[in-house]
């Protein structure tokens, strides 16, 4: 019980130093997510209202299921952005079945989530690796920002991939809102400025840092009213100038996905890629602030937590939600104990909803876009091109063409892509193992690489070194490698393997030992093993392999060397 | 120039006495090749005289350049099959269209095998575990004389799956033709008998064992011979039986296949394939057969003989063709030297194909039928699903899936769920790597499993030892380990992650190892690793990861265990 409701365990600890710490972070949070709330239902091409909506129930579900005691959860950049992706290729934006269709994505993504938590398939996730989700969510960053562009501009434009974006800015170019640029430029660049050069400035001007702290995070919040009131007073929206407009004063209404076959059909991948990115990104938050206290994050549980929260998604009015990098680390920095934070800024939201929403009639597009920009360009970093072009070819050619594929063909091509290379590349990899030939270094009873060393020979005998496990992509492999070194050399009499470095022998390898043995006794040739690891020899017992084999199995390569070198048979001189 | 040419290197020390031993070969190939190679054309669903044009031209090329010596290479039964089921979903058999669709995919074959082998990228055809074509191969050899099962019957019937085909004959079951059932039982019958009683039963008659084996391969050419003069002496054709009629008497006609992209790009995924699978079963029995001699296989050359042969076949009025099994078994054991006895029969298959097509007039299909029944069971062999259930469930999976799958779906259906589901099979179990604590065993230096041996441990310290190397799939699995290890236990101070077995670390699993270094920094507690190999050091030490570790690198896990225990820090009380 305890395992899938950890609100059972926090909760019964739960004091009044906790409420207060809970209830200030809250308060921040909630400043925060407002602005940040809107922005992201925009991305996604939804009205404004849909943001709120999806921070409410969802947080609450996550507080009861969740793991992690300071995850913030809500929309976030890049699923708002795949949400949109997903939805376009559907339904037209704007009309009322894009609402449905993207309660029907946040719905079966959470379906889908809940049940690889029950199943404990979490490791799904695992098969993107670290450099791939880089240059993902890098070129992900750029569509996002080109993609808010039109709303700087006041202009109309289309696409989910750069291509496309720029392709489109460029055709509407003619048609530059001059004042809504001039709105959305003053507004990037006071953002900018506050997130770079705010701080230091009034920490020189005598204010303390706490202090400091706040008002860096109320900058989008000053940001917001001033575009606001400027529009109202001087009736900008008059001008062209692209408002939010009316937004319904109301709790989170309940809401129904759609059930349609054919729709939710057509949006299995992008909800298995959305749940999978959006799972990524927020266990790896997630980890990372746990250990800050020395708390345990379960993964099986964290799906569970987001997958509640994503189908509460579904029932309110909202979209695809996830645990979000920027406003956990806010939550955790301002205090937060425990998930009741997450409850108590639901609250705050749902009071932003009912009383606050006349309030931003007049808020221009361009501010919410500015908000985003400045967001979503920290997520922007390109080192990772470097560090993996200076460390593994094969990580920099994964990383690179999940950013090319990305830019030029949106977000879904992109992440699989770079999924589908990376597992190709490693596939080929330990297709090819490490083989080294090794010999006896001198004095000594250890054995190197005969390349590398200086090391004692002997021409009747072979020892391979195998650096891999043995499985069938590469098990054919080793069966060239050892015929070709051996029906070339007439001198050989003994081809030991040393299995220091094999982890697991699949059967596909076990034939492949098995040929390798019936080829070499057509050679005359004896086949010996050395330092097999226990549980591959436990699994080698079972079978007949060894009884067949024409050598034998030694505990150390020294040994081995020495069993062959007292071997006193003639060497054949050459079977025909 | 001799390493695609192999025919240089043989043809030089060629002799009177290599000549001899040829031509012997090549008289016996010939004439155990003749009904095959008519059998395997009807059922790849083309005239029988493309079987003959299939051997000789291609075998004339393999000569060329392929490197093994007695490899004989023409239409084999599961790529005929494989040929029947591509061609059948795309034009409709007997047509003009399905003839050139073979063309068409025989040269989309030899090209793929051609760059294959010019790219050297034979190692895809490793992802073909053994235990997969084992499965596949018995299932394609049931669906081959399912299908065979209508010219015995003297019905007609469909499908390229034993389910449309056990229904097609059921359906049809009522159209017997009774003195073609007759034939077709008697010449399936009489070939079982020649294959399992025969030679026993001369042999214990006095007759040696060399002409007993000669009187098993004439089993074939006299139910051929018996079975068509049946039919024209009585007059069997007026009453039903399908005979294959008349052949032209010709060379091998220039045929060009068709270079429509709509056809190709149809043909694209069963060319590649009938490739694969043509490839691994050619490289399997020339390296089998060159060890008997001691000699070099080139699998990279061996791509491009046999994509030589496909194109020559493309050009010559053929069909895919690849390197048979029994054939160059029988080449083989009947003495065959060197690559000419391949020349020397496809003259053998020229002189047939001009001179005696008339004599096969009669020739009943049910004669045919039988040849292929017989040969085909012998593929059948359900014991790979003992065998790997008892070694590896995950390679029984495998099996039973390819098996399966090929029946209810397919050749490529089944031949492609076997090589996805291993690869995912390898991902899943290499993603969940062996994590053992491992502790010290009294009295000695060595460390092992604390589950299994009774060792000493030290509550300030945590060894684990990874069995596997690190990559993207299982790097977080490993920061799950740790952080649970850790976090539960406030008594912890150092971790020590033992890296024996560990022979590479991708970026993703640095990163990992990042995480969880900063992470253990958080709880105050120290990160160390012991015994890392010399390559994955090399890139470690490229990268600041061993700067920024808390802990320190130790050759041996010993070292780091003494360390550990000499530091004096007074354990942490559980951060808050």
């Amino acid at each position: 019980m305890k395992r899938f409701l950890p609100i059972l365990t926090w909760g019964r600890a739960y004091n009044r130093a906790a409420l207060s710490n809970d209830l200030m972070a809250a308060l921040i949070v909630t400043i925060m997510l407002i602005p940040q709330s809107l922005a992201y239902a925009l991305l996604a091409g939804l009205p404004a209202e849909a943001g709120l909506y999806a921070s409410i129930v969802p947080i609450l579900l996550y507080t009861v299921f969740g793991t992690s005691r300071v995850l913030a959860v809500g929309p976030v950049a890049v699923v708002s952005l795949m949400t949109a992706a997903a939805l376009s290729n559907i339904v037209e934006q704007g009309t009322m079945g894009y609402g449905v269709a993207a309660l029907s994505l946040a719905g079966l993504s959470g379906v889908m989530l809940l049940a690889m938590g029950l199943f404990r398939l979490g490791f799904v996730a695992n098969f993107l690796s670290h450099p791939v989700i880089a240059g993902f969510i890098t070129a992900s960053g750029i569509i996002i920002a080109a993609s808010q562009l039109k709303h700087i501009l006041g202009i109309s434009a289309e696409g989910h991939n750069l291509l496309d974006l720029v392709y489109s800015l460029v055709a509407h170019l003619n048609e530059v809102n001059w004042i809504t640029l001039v709105i959305g430029v003053l507004a990037t660049g006071f953002l900018f400025y506050v997130r770079k050069g705010l701080k230091p400035t009034v920490t020189r001007l005598g204010v303390n840092a706490g202090l400091a702290g706040v008002l860096v995070k109320a900058g989008p919040v000053f940001v917001v009213v001033a575009t606001t009131l400027a529009v109202w007073l001087f009736g900008l929206a008059d001008q062209g100038v692209k408002i939010v407009g009316e937004v319904p004063q109301s709790l989170p209404p309940f809401t129904l996905p759609s059930f349609s076959p054919a729709l939710l059909g057509q949006l299995l991948l992008p909800a298995f890629l959305i749940s999978i990115i959006g799972f990524v990104e927020s266990i790896s938050v997630a980890q990372t602030l746990a250990a800050k206290k020395r708390q345990r994050i379960d993964p099986d549980q964290e799906l569970i937590g987001l997958g509640a929260a994503n189908i509460g998604a579904a029932f309110t009015g909202g979209f695809p939600v996830t645990g979000g990098f920027s406003r956990s680390v806010v939550n955790f920095d301002a205090g937060a104990e425990t998930p009741a934070a997450g409850a108590f800024t639901a609250i705050g939201l749902a009071i932003a909803a009912l009383a606050l929403t006349p309030l931003i009639y007049f808020l221009p597009k361009a501010t919410l876009a500015a908000t985003i920009i400045v967001a979503v360009l920290s997520l922007v970093d390109f080192s990772i091109l470097r560090r993996s072009w200076a460390y593994s070819k094969a990580d920099f050619a994964a990383v690179l063409a999940t950013i090319l594929v990305t830019l030029a063909m949106g977000v879904e091509a992109g992440v699989s892509a770079g999924v589908v290379l990376s597992i190709l590349l490693h596939l080929y990899k330990s297709s090819r193992p490490h083989i080294a030939e090794v010999g006896q270094v001198p004095g000594t009873e250890h054995f190197r690489n005969i390349l590398r060393h200086d090391v004692i020979t002997d021409p009747h005998v072979v020892t391979l070194r195998v650096d891999e496990s043995l499985y069938f992509a590469n098990a054919r492999y080793l069966e060239d490698k050892v015929q070709n070194r051996v029906a070339g050399d007439t001198a050989i009499r003994h081809v030991i393997l040393q299995c220091s470095a094999i982890n697991e022998i699949d059967l596909s390898a076990l034939e492949s030992l098995e040929a390798i043995n019936e080829r070499l006794r057509e050679m005359d040739v004896k086949l010996h093993l050395s330092e097999v690891k226990g549980p591959v020899m436990d699994k080698l017992q079972a079978e007949h392999f060894l009884s067949d084999m024409t050598g034998q199995v030694f505990l150390s390569q020294y040994e081995a060397a020495q069993y062959a070198k007292a071997d006193r048979r003639e060497p054949a001189d050459g079977a025909k």
